[in-house]
């Protein structure tokens, strides 16, 4: 597969539903667009898919698993045996994201793109591993070119394979101790921000722990050696493979217009580098949550996504992404089913 | 029943149970806190319940509609033949209400506390009229003491209903053509705020009916002779016969325990003036979104009551305090489902 030519070929997404879809809306009984960002949603559904009668049945998170150099270097709160860890807690559905799964019928997905671990090929992961964790980015590039494009292929294939199962929408997870230090540097260069703007607690580290990841990191911008234009080489130098896989994913759902639904922080940034290897990526994305990490903030702006919840939640796994469903499937339901102004003899506005 | 009475027999919320729940919640595998609002959801419905198993099993919308002599002075959008129309698209169930209701598994109750029409005693609602609308308020207080007491029993008598019928939880919702305009002065005296900074364009009205809503509302509050301090006062002469319903909804729900969810502006407005009534209101009850009514964040503040979710809705019938409940039961999923630290073999934070 040759990613980077795939990526040329995504077309635009339709607009050619947006009047009659928007026409319908205002029909119904109900203020003029008082469903707010339900309408909106309603719209880009049904341009994503190409239809005046938008649905979504299959669901699915996709949680991507990696371990990351730079842990090495005690920038988290949690030991990276963690991450081994949750991959098994993912198996044995007792993790955060298996419960939200189950409760809003949503199949998991768990890939390990780079945890450092052996895991048995009994367990029901998806088994892409392209080595047992990055390299620590303040010493070397986190991967090689070959590795990250290999990254961006696992996560392509995942949309690849959603779209053959008839998923209907998906969800960008991940896991991996450190991963917001490489999300802080990603957000820094396609943000233009200083380090210091997109860097926050993670999953609770001291006040010390911060300003010594946030020296680290900075320190990790002077030494390497990028392009800060080229998507790939960011990720080469500063990414995690969940990171990259969550980029391919968002690459394959533009490529086979499947509505892909953002996280948090670290899922955020995988998609903010795909859109900036296309910007009709952004065209199939929908907010989620806005995380405690600013630095999230900062991609949804540059995404122009506007997050519609705020549960102060930092726990990534796709756990924030997942409460986006009820949203939009609660906006299918209204779209269908609610009675129009002449069905229900429902007086229209005032002139 | 003597309401004034019982108000004073609301017992304290207990906190027995906080410490329990925390704990638990701090052996889940994920990062300390990293649920956000989910964990203080669950000690809160802990608290409320009484327990440290707290659980939503059934669940109910009261959606209570009524209409106003002020709509004569045409400050809404649409015209007063709405809301008898919207009642009988409540029982119709085509009304948004009822979709997302059916969509999340919630039963409805639509009560008629003062719609300007004779609905057919067969219908199914609450045939519980004070009178046919409020009075202007323009003119003369919008209802007589005696009627504001009994729309506050209509809406006790609901919440007690929900106790007998083993309702988990209550939203509050209502219809009302000018109901925004009552909510708009009761939030300027609640909050101590100009008219300006509490009245926006309810369901769509244009900048000189805005301004011209704004003056009027402004003439009423000089001309009436009211106590500031007096919620019963506030209600009699500013009040819905729906917005005092839900403020008996609120008070019946602290009185039985009852969680009780938010709407948008004018349900707010209403557990408000319940608050008013006695301070323990607020503990039983769970924000949902913020409207784009401005008066409506005022009032949050107000309650120390954080939106969780920005939709940009302005329909109300209880259509934005609905979304509350996929959170909640949600978070009583995880609180029950999710491994433990110890049983899922994951280390636990780094010292």
């Amino acid at each position: 597969m040759d990613i980077l030519k795939l990526i040329e070929e995504i077309k635009p997404i339709s607009r050619e539903h947006d009047k009659k879809i928007q026409n319908r809306l205002n029909n119904l009984t109900k203020p003029l667009g008082s469903l707010g960002i339900l309408e909106d949603f309603i719209i880009k559904l049904g341009n994503i898919q190409n239809t005046d009668s938008p649905k979504i049945n299959k669901k699915r998170v996709n949680v991507f698993a990696g371990d990351h150099g730079i842990s090495e270097e005690k920038v988290s709160a949690y030991p990276a045996s963690v991450t081994p860890q949750m991959v098994l807690n993912f198996v044995n559905k007792g993790a955060a994201i298996n419960v939200l799964a189950s409760h809003f019928d949503v199949d998991i997905k768990v890939v390990d793109v780079g945890v450092n671990f052996d895991f048995s090929e009994e367990i029901n992961i998806l088994h892409k591993k392209i080595a047992k964790g990055t390299k620590n980015f303040l010493k070397e590039p986190a991967m090689t070119k070959e590795q990250a494009i290999q990254s961006l292929v696992v996560g392509f294939e995942c949309a690849a394979q959603a779209k053959e199962d008839q998923v209907d929408i998906l969800v960008a997870g991940e896991m991996g101790i450190g991963n917001t230090s490489s999300s802080s540097i990603i957000t820094s260069i396609l943000c233009n921000k200083p380090i210091e703007e997109t860097t926050s607690k993670g999953t609770g580290i001291s006040d010390s722990t911060l300003k010594h990841k946030i020296s680290l990191l900075n320190k990790a911008m002077e030494l390497r050696d990028f392009n800060k234009n080229d998507p790939l080489d960011i990720l080469m130098n500063f990414g995690g493979f969940e990171i990259g896989a969550i980029t391919g994913l968002a690459i394959g759902c533009a490529y086979h217009q499947i509505p892909l639904i953002a996280d948090g922080f670290i899922s955020t940034a995988g998609i903010a580098l795909a859109d900036k290897f296309s910007p009709i990526v952004k065209e199939v994305v929908f907010p989620s949550h806005s995380s405690v990490e600013k630095g999230h903030i900062a991609l949804l702006e540059l995404l122009n996504l506007k997050p519609i919840f705020n549960f102060n939640m930092r726990l990534g796994e796709g756990t924030g992404g997942i409460f986006t469903l009820p949203v939009i499937e609660s906006a299918i339901d209204l779209y269908n089913n609610m009675a129009t102004f002449e069905k229900a003899n429902v007086d229209k506005k005032l002139k």
